[in-house]
């Protein structure tokens, strides 16, 4: 008999609106929050990140407005372990399908440095805030354990099993300054994993100092963990966190082989994205993993060559599943094969020797860094052609 | 006895110039292909890819300046498995210290779909390249072999013995629709080792169309690569290539662990960007790791609180190590204690009362999705309770 394997459905905490919105340059009003928080939920996450309502009337307006307009998913608030955050958040969203996620110290260097504080008082927070927000109503109480990735093993473990027997239904493990490797951060989830078994969940926030926040997300998800924390786009702190189109890509892809699944809704990502982009100021990638502006397109000839017959040549990742066109440019870098598209297109013919003195005006001698799509050079050839009274044929 | 664990060097080929400059709006001129290439060799890579010399004649320019100007770095070029292009590489760059690296068709899909030719026809060209290659004086001939992630075993098998038979002495291993997962790619590289043993070098080539680029190259030199195709801020076709600075950045913090080390300039790396993406006009990144506007800026007051205590409550990678600065900024998400560190470092002394009242003003209130620097508030602080009339004190 073959091994029964199960595929588990990867759960999407998006922290957009956040951990996203809290970097420099990033800020949104509340009612850009509002209609971010509609877009992310249309794309299917289960749960949209409102803010920190205690620390801003903004954050507490926008969490008001999230909490009455989401109509699937869920919404989460972000605490520290206090019970006057914790009000403040219940005040401004109620209690209703409402995630309260509370930061606990989970690093000696945190303790001292941050809070002023020993091991013990942070325990005891935590125990306070998660009993405090269970009685308040709240059916769905986190503990994201920050700096979990520098904090001690005893440290970790009393924090995850007071938050547990307090009340506590998640606990996120978060690589807050991104110094885990991928081996490093597997093994912390693994073994946060024992300490907390199904049906609590565990959760991963890692962000991409080294450039290793999917790959560690990823790591984490192989490692037991249920649920990811992302942004769109990757935004937030320092070098931003794991990026939800990243990961969902990934799932659509690989998921057989890895054994995850994900609901994200693909086609509509890159658009969300734009908006957010244009709503921050955020500037336009040009090389970015699914949203860059190059991310399918090309102008290399050795690419365009193989692309001409068949994309799958150079596309894996394929564009229209991410609501995006191939592009193919023209560029000092593209060869003879994308001119004799664009002459076939056209309908005219040439001979060898009018092609290389076409290559050679066209491609060879262009100047400065810009790649020029087919469509302005399809135009330009047409008008040089016709005009010289080359012979022209039915377009095929 | 303790294991005697070696510590290996990782070896970095450095691609900018070829991968990196043949994506849409890269495009340089020679001259200042030769500016970067200096560079380049400055910041101490071992080997500086010039460009595909039968490509363009601005590229055969290119390459005959770099050739010619490097004094520590190996140079490369790139070709097909054409006798042709290779004789115009030797023709542009010499014999001396030139590295031919030329594309093997690595899968079935790209001999059928781009090159129209069968696996024997692709193994016979290798051979007879790569001895052409040997036979011209060239001492150190890679054989990239393109597409290798969806190669089949016994095609990958038979370019890789052809190969070294003929008398290449690296095997690039191409992921060159980026498709691999971490786990694919070592397995990948691990297999390619066993049939070519050390001292024959195996390289990685990563694309990062699903944003895995960094942790595949990770994962082959940890299943036995020596060295690593990057580019300076992981420009390159589509969502482009492993980004030197992660890499690097990542084996200064993580070679112990790893077993491997770097070394690269550090400091002088975010320089040679910024001048590389002046060139050719690339958008500031808000979050890119190492790179980033913002790698190492916060506005958040949580980080702020910690931050101007200690910075290593929220600095694992340290800017001073990459020519960067540290910033704090202020932000609506900024809390009271950036406030009283400004007030502080002018010498003003201000009750509760006042402060609430300026952090209402400077802070909650503020409007847009900007954050500013601490210098402008300073300023603007100073002015306004100077003229106010508030106690002063001399600063602390």
């Amino acid at each position: 008999m073959e091994p029964v394997t199960t595929v588990r459905r990867v759960r999407f905490f998006d922290t957009t609106l956040r951990d996203g919105e809290q970097a420099p340059g990033n800020a949104m009003t509340p009612d850009q929050k509002l209609h971010m928080a509609l877009r992310l939920e249309a794309l299917g996450v289960d749960c949209v990140e409102a803010g920190f309502p205690a620390s801003s009337p903004s954050d507490f307006e926008a969490t008001r407005h999230i909490s009455r307009n989401l109509s699937r998913a869920r919404f989460a608030t972000f605490s520290r372990t206090s019970r006057q955050d914790v009000d403040v958040a219940v005040e401004a969203g109620g209690v209703n399908n409402h995630e309260v996620q509370m930061v606990a110290t989970g690093s000696d260097i945190h303790l001292r440095h941050k809070r002023g504080i020993g091991r013990q008082q942070a325990i005891a927070e935590v125990t306070d805030t998660v009993a405090h927000a269970s009685a308040l109503g709240i059916h769905h109480i986190s503990v994201g354990i920050e700096d979990a990735s520098r904090g001690e093993d005893d440290l970790l473990h009393a924090l995850t099993e007071s938050a547990l027997e307090a009340g506590a239904d998640c606990i996120i493990l978060a690589d807050t300054t991104g110094c885990m490797t991928p081996d490093e951060y597997g093994e912390l989830v693994a073994k946060v994993r024992r300490w907390a078994p199904p049906p609590v969940r565990v959760s991963t926030h890692c962000h991409d100092d080294f450039g290793l926040s999917l790959a560690n997300a990823l790591a984490g998800l192989l490692a037991g963990a249920d649920e990811v924390q992302v942004t769109l786009g990757g935004i937030g702190e320092r070098a931003g966190n794991t990026p939800l189109e990243e990961l969902a890509a990934l799932l659509a892809y690989k998921g057989e082989t890895l054994c995850l699944r994900t609901t994200i809704e693909l086609t509509s990502m890159y658009e969300t994205y734009t908006v957010l982009r244009k709503m921050i100021n955020l500037e336009e990638p040009r090389n970015k993993p699914i949203f860059g502006r190059y991310a399918f397109g090309t102008a290399a000839g050795i690419h365009q060559q193989g692309m001409l017959s068949n994309p799958a040549t150079y596309e894996f990742v394929e564009p229209a599943r991410f609501g995006r066109q191939r592009s193919l440019l023209v560029g000092r870098h593209s060869g003879r094969a994308i001119l004799r598209h664009l002459l076939q297109e056209i309908g005219v013919e040439v001979d060898e020797e009018q092609l290389n003195a076409l290559y050679q005006r066209h491609i060879a001698d262009r100047v400065g860094s810009d790649s020029e799509d087919l469509a302005a050079v399809r135009r330009r050839l047409q008008g040089e052609l016709l005009s010289s009274g080359t012979t022209t044929r039915t377009p095929a």
